[in-house]
């Protein structure tokens, strides 16, 4: 392969990743919409924000259903990301309100 | 909203979460695919692996077609992870590849 092939490649192949990227960036954020979703009808009846069984559930879909080539452990790291980033807007949102 | 209807509510909005996180799930997959063939090509005619000006770019990517609700620093906190654990996975490859 000569450098100028491997460039042109590579062009393409970022330009894979970079629309993958504005997928996934569009399904986290409706993720984050439901993920608030579910807050505003916990905070309704008074049900608790954090609940570890559920946290289970949620992690054991996405590693029970995980083609790779991410490994579990891999999976598992992101998915807590995710799960991290819902619960600060989340928080984020909660005190907007309350200092409203 | 009674603790009947908040429950049935959860339920469908969590059902929603699992679907999502399927598809997000798929798309790290297929992303860590063309990172594995990024680094292949790289590979191939001794460019370096790292480059941290295609990395802003990425970032770049992500938080200026952000709809939200995720902050700024929320995408990318999460993409910093996506990128992280592509690279770790590409340097397991390679040590496996070695040890071969």
């Amino acid at each position: 392969m000569t450098l100028e092939e491997a460039q042109a490649a590579l062009d393409e192949l970022r330009r894979q990743i970079d629309v993958l990227d504005l997928q996934i960036l569009e399904l986290l954020n409706r993720r984050a919409v439901v993920a608030a979703q579910i807050g505003d009808v916990k905070k309704a009846v008074s049900l608790p924000v954090y609940e570890p069984k559920r946290e289970e559930e949620v992690f054991r879909n996405v590693t029970v259903n995980n083609p790779g080539p991410l490994s579990e452990a891999a999976v598992r790291r992101l998915f807590e990301r995710i799960i991290d980033e819902m619960r600060l807007l989340q928080r984020e949102r909660l005190s907007r309100e309350q200092g409203q």
